[in-house]
């Protein structure tokens, strides 16, 4: 029997999934004072929600999902990102007819991509994201950047690079795929054979092709930035001078296009700068998705988000030598000695909880000795011994572990004087 | 395109993920008080994990697992309990290295089973659960059962049925499994067929069975408790007299036999008895499982365990009409007039907002009567309106919307006076 995690996959173990709940924690914190609110869609969907809603030329759609039939013989996916099921869940509860809007929305949980597995990257991974349906209004593009840098800041980290482009709007983006595909056609046969499928499908994506990116057409590709009509270019303009006035630093790059099929106007990247982080530098991206509602059958409605992968930001901290307080110390831990005194214990011990405290005592039938380093590798504040002499006495020994002080406590309002340790 | 949710999952929106939010918080404070430590392992396993570890007899296996191979050619199966993967981790990890023996762990995450659909059941739930592995103290049997009923009083619920038996040790399970095949042989024609096959494989398993439940030889048929041996009965014992110390009333059914195969000793169920909760009212199930570490190929290892849903803790705590207080007021919402106050206003958010305030505007161009109504379904505490106005003077009303008093703030000292009003 192959008792085996599936292979691109991992455990989160105890030591760890502190660091990943006070990330979670932060998102709470941050989405909220933003008023982004959580929302829950399943962990598949069926396949067309994503062939329609990422795109069918993309990687993820092409080679990267898990598919399968189900039982009643449905096409089902494990979600390969959120935006999609986001929509659809817009789209199919109505959430347009809601007076809030735009409807601002954050999700957080496992996607799957059937990816070779490396370092930084799972075939499951968990993304937090936020979408923002039902405005236009490019202030909420610079809102939704500066959350996403928030959730990066207050973890710490130092080296960030924010990149942002605009893809304009339907018009600018036709005239700028006009162009590159009279820029690439001549010398088309140079290309792998993935980027001469994406020229006539979709020529914008050969300019993200990790393939091909030293082929000198490449650096000369005509720029979308030189073909935003006028309104596309205001749009992008006040995006830009938004984010100066909350003083955020970025750079443009007009060849970032990013690598799913739906996006327009602002498109964004955060990266991290810090030496050793290795190849893959993108922490989080997203851009605007008007017309992604309406693929789904709703109103024309206009959208914006941004995905970014918690490993990723766990690797971005490990970069930084960042170490986040995630301590976890015990109130109380109890020594018994003798039968007696054990099952004294199971009450003792249910009281210390019931009052709020964290505690515990031995379960395998250790010697005192073992019992105490026990409670001195649980980080235990305060250690308590109970004896058959404690029992009789009714009274014990509180030892307060780093001082080494002890106060002498009555067994029948323990928890009374316990408490009275901490005020 | 099908724009719909899969069958038998459901999308959780905002108005309703605030209750999960809540229990979730709960689950944590708990498990903390008790020593519970996270575990996350993935959605899917290979599928071996869930046929050895669930038992191949049962139900789940045999009808409602979600299977399929990957892009690898992998038998790889959703998850549809918790505690295979958890003792798969256990032992892959080597967690029974770790000096904290037992180790006391929990998840929360969803579960797959391909069943009926219908009120309170879901293709998709999720569970939340502990797994206390490497201790054959009855005091962590009761301290696990302590602990699921924590969960449920911390929200309120009062109807609540502690159901526990003993299926006893190997030896005990015999005896029985013995007498159970004499009891039902004669008749098992008049039985189902799934019980037909139970008779040989797991005989305990018919008392389970849906179907037959009526059969005459049910309510006859010999109890477990009658056939453990001295130690399986001073162990039960020991469990019982630990829930009478902590003052939790139980009621002893030797019929209480689980559909999972691995259980021994303890096993037990919280179930509602609240009117009106619906033909299913089993909230929490779980039970001894010694063995199932070796199964696995781990060191002999005693575990314990439960798992419950929230899917039906939610249900039942509308059965109960128990409202929990998931408010969730906005501290400020800044109503706009004009092109300059909107542009304004980004900056002002983002101070609020950095300075730990929940803080909202309008990003869809509404008129200021619908700025307020926006304001007053945001449920927010402070409103301030931001025009050419204000700008020009740089002074601006904080309007406290419950009592209708304004204060005049300046501007440029805005959070600073802004977080006076909180004091």
């Amino acid at each position: 029997m192959k008792v085996q995690i599936p292979r691109g996959t991992q455990d989160i173990l105890p030591s760890d999934v502190r660091t990943w709940q006070w990330i979670e924690e932060k998102v709470k914190e941050i989405t909220k004072k933003y008023r982004y609110e959580e929302i829950r869609t399943p962990i598949f969907e069926h396949t067309e929600i994503f062939t329609r809603g990422v795109g069918d030329t993309t990687d993820i759609v092409q080679k990267e999902m898990y598919s399968f039939q189900d039982r009643g013989g449905r096409d089902i996916t494990l979600r390969p990102e959120g935006t999609a099921a986001v929509v659809r869940s817009y789209v199919e509860k109505k959430m347009y007819g809601d007076p809030n809007q735009p409807m601002k929305l954050y999700y957080l949980g496992p996607m799957f991509r059937y990816e070779r597995p490396q370092s930084g990257r799972f075939r499951q991974f968990v993304q937090f994201g936020v979408e923002a349906l039902g405005s236009n209004d490019p202030a909420i593009d610079a809102e939704v950047i500066a959350l996403a840098l928030d959730v990066y800041k207050s973890a710490g980290l130092k080296n960030l690079k924010l990149v942002i482009n605009s893809l304009g709007d339907k018009e600018s983006r036709i005239s700028h795929r006009q162009a590159l595909i009279d820029h690439f056609k001549p010398s088309i046969h140079e290309f792998c054979s993935d980027c001469q499928n994406r020229l006539e499908k979709n020529p914008l994506r050969i300019l993200d092709c990790k393939v091909d990116r030293e082929h000198p057409l490449m650096g000369s590709a005509p720029s979308i930035l030189e073909f935003l009509n006028e309104e596309s270019k205001a749009y992008f303009g006040k995006v830009c001078s938004y984010l100066d006035d909350l003083q955020i630093d970025y750079e443009i790059d007009s060849t970032l296009v990013r690598g799913l099929d739906y996006y327009n106007h602002t498109t964004f990247e955060i990266m991290s700068s810090a030496s050793g982080f290795g190849a893959i530098t993108t922490l989080c991206g997203g851009g605007r998705y008007n017309g992604l509602v309406e693929e789904f059958g709703g109103p024309e409605t206009p959208g914006i988000g941004f995905a970014l992968s918690i490993e990723r930001l766990i690797a971005a901290l490990e970069a930084e030598g960042i170490e986040l307080d995630t301590s976890d110390a015990l109130d109380l831990y109890i020594v018994t000695l003798g039968e007696e005194a054990k099952d004294y214990s199971v009450k003792l011990l249910n009281a210390v909880r019931q009052a709020g405290f964290t505690a515990d005592r031995d379960y395998t039938d250790r010697k005192i000795k073992a019992q105490l380093k026990s409670a001195d590798r649980l980080n235990a504040r305060f250690v308590v011994i109970l004896g058959e002499d404690e029992l009789n006495k009714g009274i014990v020994q509180v030892k307060e572990m780093n001082t080494g002080e002890q106060k002498e406590v009555e067994i029948s309002s323990f928890v009374q004087q316990f408490t009275q340790l901490f005020e």
